[in-house]
């Protein structure tokens, strides 16, 4: 039950950009849970992946082979991340890219590989050789929907975001789909997450591009401080829309406004990850101000973020504000001035000067706690710098789906 | 449901400590909230204090009473933290300690109060200056368990060690009660925990005592990551008992026989808090070896016990290694050499060189879920530090108890 999150909104199609689903019963039956993604000749690419020292298979390989040709074709399976697999996980991704190489003529180097799923057992080759024949067949540009739901696994909707913008008289079109539910704090990558564009961009400044839409969406959420194993983003731009002239600067005007439209798709696809957290009830913006740097900041959220009692309290709807206090207090941060701090939820002022505000009335807290979505917002009283971050609740549905379904 | 936690064990009285306590009606109806603990002159006292900078008002009176005198009377309640709660708080704890004053004749210095249950709700004085009068009266030398009782808040059993040793044919007797069940991980210092020994100690070793012991004690668990306002942890000895030769270095026979058997009673109330942990159904040793330093090893482990992927397979008795795994991967530690790695649970050996074992199987891992204790192993084959920390698992008895209760 995603918060706030209705149908999958419309996804406009990327020219040069093409995708198809199966049914390939990697682990789930009745859906699909594999997708392909083609991309046009003469595309560029750039990609980030997890920080987690555990990194799958197929992100080794999938980093491998970006490195060695630009990607024609992206494969994706959910059920199964093919990770803690070692040597043999690596020769089942590259076997998998075989299959869609063989199909399609391209090399094994221009197909990259992306799981997510179980940890720990090995990938089903067989099925991915019945499977990736069906998904090519169904090569679609509309095909974006269908992908996003292949690629669900604790996921209850699909997530897309798409957006038009203009610069100069020419359209440019950003499309992009994200999984991911549970196991969901991106350190510098996140999740499985596709994001095209048809504009041309140069290859390095498409990849500023992503780090920077990334720095302010996806390395903004938590639903349980667990990094996965899997994470990947991969930005794609087909060079085929109206604006055909490649943006090589990001200090070109068309810069800006395709950077803000990838931030923003970016930033609607990693919100509607905490809206689909696992179990989530609530969906929570955290915003640390006053800071004396912005690392500060984020450490201070996170640690609100992460705090489990805080996390139950937002689920019973409780404005128990001094756990939210206790989780400041230990932050890990160089010096706090604890009688500079103030709390709030939403507008209501909490607690001023370390203590609880005199005009504060628990009615307000709680008027502001029973809403499905609001702010957490702390001043630190010490600096200009501030941070926001998204997260959700801990109820009784999180401890359900994981101990429940292996991840 | 504490795991593995019996009856109280039987405590055995300290010769100079007498305790009392009551039911003042501070937050609880029909059972005792407030005890007392009577300490005779000449007396020494150490105590640790919680490292959150938001540390409650009875903590910042007792660190300044402690360091103006050699304390007669501890006062804790239970169902209320004071925390918060601002100068106003200071205040309401002086006004609690003035009352044990006035009808003892001490100072008010040498009363040290201390509070836990709901942050941010002010102290019930009137409250107190009926019940401390009772617990007086009560002042017994038997008077540990009731007091244990009268302290726990979330808790399901009350906690209390004993130990008796012999240096050079005399007696030492060590005994310490101690509540905590949420917002549990210590940090230098730890929930409430009163030790008391019948040996004479020098007031620097006696600090220094309690230092090592917290050590390997409480700082080494961990229920929900959240480190609490009030944590606080005094160890008396009062030279009553046949010990009566003031221990006044570490270098002595003496010391070690007491140190240890002090290690020995805060390691059983720390494991007792972690078995008695807010919903716990599993209790959890961690010891990671083979890391270049203690802090590597600390960290490593407090990521695997944190996580609440691990901590919801612990509770569904599920061998899902791939999220320890992912814990390992994305501790904060400088160097991790993933194919190093080993993970264990108990004997069984589950992972080696960052993948599965291939001599692993299911059903061997199942085996050791199924316990109610056991140990994770984890071997970074890196160098020749460890550390052991304790934990319990994230159920929906944890989402109830926060959900439903103020701490």
């Amino acid at each position: 039950m995603a918060v706030g999150l209705t149908e999958l909104p419309p996804l406009l199609p990327i020219d040069g950009v093409r995708l198809g689903s199966a049914q390939a019963g990697v682990r789930y039956k009745d859906r699909a849970d594999l997708a392909v993604m083609e991309i046009v000749p003469g595309s560029t690419c750039a990609a980030v992946f997890t920080r987690n020292r555990f990194r799958a298979a197929p992100v080794l390989v999938a980093e491998r082979h970006l490195q060695r040709a630009t990607p024609r074709y992206l494969l994706i399976n959910a059920g199964n991340a093919n990770a803690g697999t070692g040597e043999t996980g690596i020769e089942d991704a590259i076997a998998c890219c075989r299959v869609v190489a063989k199909h399609t003529g391209c090399e094994n180097a221009e197909v990259l590989p992306f799981s997510t799923g179980v940890i720990g057992e090995r990938l089903p080759v067989a099925r991915f050789e019945d499977g990736i024949p069906v998904a090519l067949d169904l090569l679609s540009a509309d095909g974006w929907a269908d992908a996003a739901a292949a690629i669900m696994t604790t996921d209850t909707v699909a997530k897309g975001a798409s957006r038009r913008v203009t610069h100069a008289g020419k359209n440019i079109t950003v499309t992009g789909i994200a999984k991911g539910s549970g196991m969901i704090c991106p350190d510098m990558a996140t999740l499985l997450v596709y994001v095209a564009t048809d504009a041309a961009v140069g290859g390095s400044v498409l990849q500023q591009c992503l780090r920077e839409a990334m720095d302010v969406s996806f390395n903004c959420i938590t639903v349980d401080g667990d990094t996965s194993t899997n994470d990947v983003c991969v930005l794609v731009a087909t060079g085929r829309g109206e604006q055909a002239q490649s943006i090589d600067s990001a200090e070109e005007g068309a810069y800006e406004v395709l950077s803000q439209a990838v931030r923003e798709v970016c930033t609607e696809l990693a919100q509607a990850v905490v809206r689909d957290g696992e179990g989530a009830t609530k969906f929570v913006t955290i915003t640390v101000r006053g800071g004396r740097s912005r690392d500060d900041c984020r450490e201070v959220a996170y640690t609100i973020a992460h705090s489990p009692l805080v996390k139950t309290a937002l689920f019973a709807s409780d404005p128990n504000w001094g756990r939210i206090l206790a989780a400041v207090g230990r932050a890990n941060i160089d010096e706090l001035m604890v009688d500079r701090v103030s709390l709030y939820l939403d507008d209501v002022c909490i607690a001023t000067k370390g203590g609880v505000d005199p005009k504060y009335r628990e009615e307000d807290g709680q008027r502001v706690m029973d809403r499905e979505e609001f702010t957490i917002g702390v001043d630190l009283g010490q600096g200009s710098a501030d941070a926001t971050i998204w997260t959700s609740d801990l109820s009784h549905g999180y401890v359900t789906i994981n101990a429940e379904y292996r991840s």
